[in-house]
């Protein structure tokens, strides 16, 4: 593949956000998880497939990809979408930006760890430990390349899909994360497992977690090759550790990876999801677009990076609770109008603070998109 | 029963700490959950008890109570706890407290929800939706004397058990805390459903918490006058809310139990945990203690008190990372050593920054307070 010979893309609002030096008058919005549960046609693309099957089969994985998109396009780009049986197609509800259809733990179970999803439970790995397998610095790209070219596959498939109608996303969970999920082989409710063994670990050697910074980076890298032209990098599990812990032990690390990525694609755009670290502000050197969970308030996040008084302040992404789509259309109008009073001429990528869950429906997407691309 | 029948507290140091104005050379210690699924005593109690019955029966409720403290206590404080089987007493591994053992579900099932204890799950209890049972302001006293005047009856028990020979600390859930469990129907990972209850309730009428203050209140006065010297508000919860929303709709109603609660009974000692909260330092003029949950840096939350000028500082409590306790020896006793550094010449209660997990064992629990009791 070479990124040379993709169309370029037409609703490009969230690169341009990304990209131009002063601000944009439209706000660019999508929403983590937006392929998910939460879609009738996802469920039923499921019920006939497997999880694993999904994320590793190109055809299923983009099928699954662009279903927000298709339900949620922007009328004028793609007049295919109109006639789908699932679109919901306005100019006001659209969504400018798709994210792969993969999971968090693609590296892990490239790493030899089994993933299969668990119904009601989520994805369960079998446990490698606190030691997992390492893979030498030379190895780096061929091992990225066999073991997770699937990804890019998919990455490709998409945006040949919807005719680079909107920029695909790719994404990688961080090391911290992929540890947590390693250690713990699977989600937890208190990652108390995984605190305990990164204790131990990083006593032991602090920089344990280095080897899987370049795999990180490597399968960012490939993700945009194959035609994603934003890279979030999620490090969602690490605000449980406290801050100094973070701060010592994670932030070098995350600043390794966006710092490779950059080096090797400088037009890559990179965000950085960090969720609830209780020092954002000390992440806003280095990606060019910084996720902010919903218990932050956007705005005081935004006043601490900008009393840093860097040269460039990134794209903040983000805040709504998710839980707000849960509450009702009122509500839902209600908060991204605050979100909006507080980012007014601000960069901002409106989004979640968190995934949209599965006890969610497509019409709480809708009301949201909307409230974002209206004038409340 | 009345407070001046009550011998006085012989080990007195995790009181002298909050009342005394100067330094107090030593370090008091207790821990979160220190009577629960971590001890095989409590274990075996439990086999044989439903675990409401346990919270309803004042001597098993006080037989609870006193376990980790017969398995901790100061050696010279209490002969008996010596012949004890479970006993491993020294001054050095000497626990400076008893917290009654109850749950903070105790008012949703006096309203009314019925409560177990599902093994592997946690509490559950018959789903409220978002509308509870409203107590009216003339019949708090005589509803918190009928429907939990059975915790009353295991602090009288439990002080009685130990002779006094340190506080009991009876507690109560913090508003917030109760709603979500009363709308979830027990534990959940996100608390999506509590917070998108809330973000309802609190549109229709900011106060719709209010009435249930009075009862919270009543309740940590029951406590304090069958015994107990300090009185912990969980507000264990509300940590998942944004932070302006917490602000604004959750700290005045904690401001106002406290206020209630030191109003009438001014000699009780109220010690506040919000756990992560992301403004601690905004909750530091009205409690006598504060608890750090562990993601917070003690030290940093200690320095934004100070910077408040208030003209009393508050006694933090907390805040070890309870997954220490899980990763060895040698960690506990670096981590500790590091709190006692940041700690030094502070007022502080030595704590965890959340509870003791059914995963740990009483080794663990040792090494903490050990750990703590030893000059490192």
């Amino acid at each position: 593949m070479s990124r040379k010979s993709f169309p370029a893309v037409k609703n490009d609002l969230l690169l341009r956000v990304c990209r131009e030096e002063g601000p944009v008058a439209e706000t660019p919005v999508w929403m983590m998880r937006q392929a998910g549960r939460y879609l009738p046609e996802f469920k039923a693309l499921r019920a006939e497939n497997e999880f694993v099957k999904v994320c590793k089969d190109a055809h299923l994985a983009s099928e699954v990809t662009v279903q927000p998109w298709r339900r949620f396009a922007s009328g004028e780009l793609c007049e295919v979408a109109r006639s789908l049986p699932w679109a919901e197609v306005t100019a006001e509800n659209a969504l400018d930006a798709v994210i792969v259809f993969s999971d968090i733990l693609t590296i892990p179970a490239a790493l030899g760890q089994t993933l299969t999803m668990v119904p009601g439970k989520g994805p369960v790995l079998t446990p490698a430990g606190d030691a997992f397998r390492q893979v030498s610095p030379e190895d780096v790209s061929r091992f990225v390349e066999d073991e997770l070219g699937y990804v890019f596959d998919a990455v490709f498939a998409s945006r040949m899909k919807i005719h680079s109608a909107v920029p695909v996303i790719g994404f990688s969970g961080a090391p911290f994360t992929l540890f947590s999920y390693m250690v713990e082989g699977g989600g937890s409710k208190t990652w108390a497992a995984a605190r305990a063994a990164f204790y131990r670990r990083i006593r032991e050697d602090p920089h344990f977690l280095k080897p899987i910074e370049s795999v990180v980076a490597q399968y960012l890298i490939g993700q945009y090759d194959a035609g994603a032209d934003m890279l979030q990098l999620f490090e969602t599990n690490a605000d449980e550790l406290p801050a100094e812990v973070y701060s010592e032990f994670v932030v070098p690390g995350l600043r390794r990876i966006v710092a490779q990525v950059k080096q090797s694609r400088p037009e890559a755009i990179v965000a950085l999801f960090a969720k609830d670290y209780r020092r954002l502000e000390d992440l806003a050197d280095f990606p060019d677009v910084l996720g902010v969970g919903w218990k932050d308030d956007i705005a005081t996040v935004l006043a601490k990076i900008k009393a840093r008084g860097l040269s460039k302040v990134p794209v903040l992404q983000g805040n709504l609770d998710p839980a707000v789509l849960l509450s009702g259309d009122l509500e839902i109008l209600h908060k991204v109008k605050e979100l909006k009073i507080k980012m007014k001429n601000e960069k901002w990528i409106a989004n979640l603070g968190h995934g949209m869950m599965p006890e969610m429906n497509p019409s709480m997407a809708k009301t949201f998109l909307q409230a974002v691309k209206s004038s409340l």
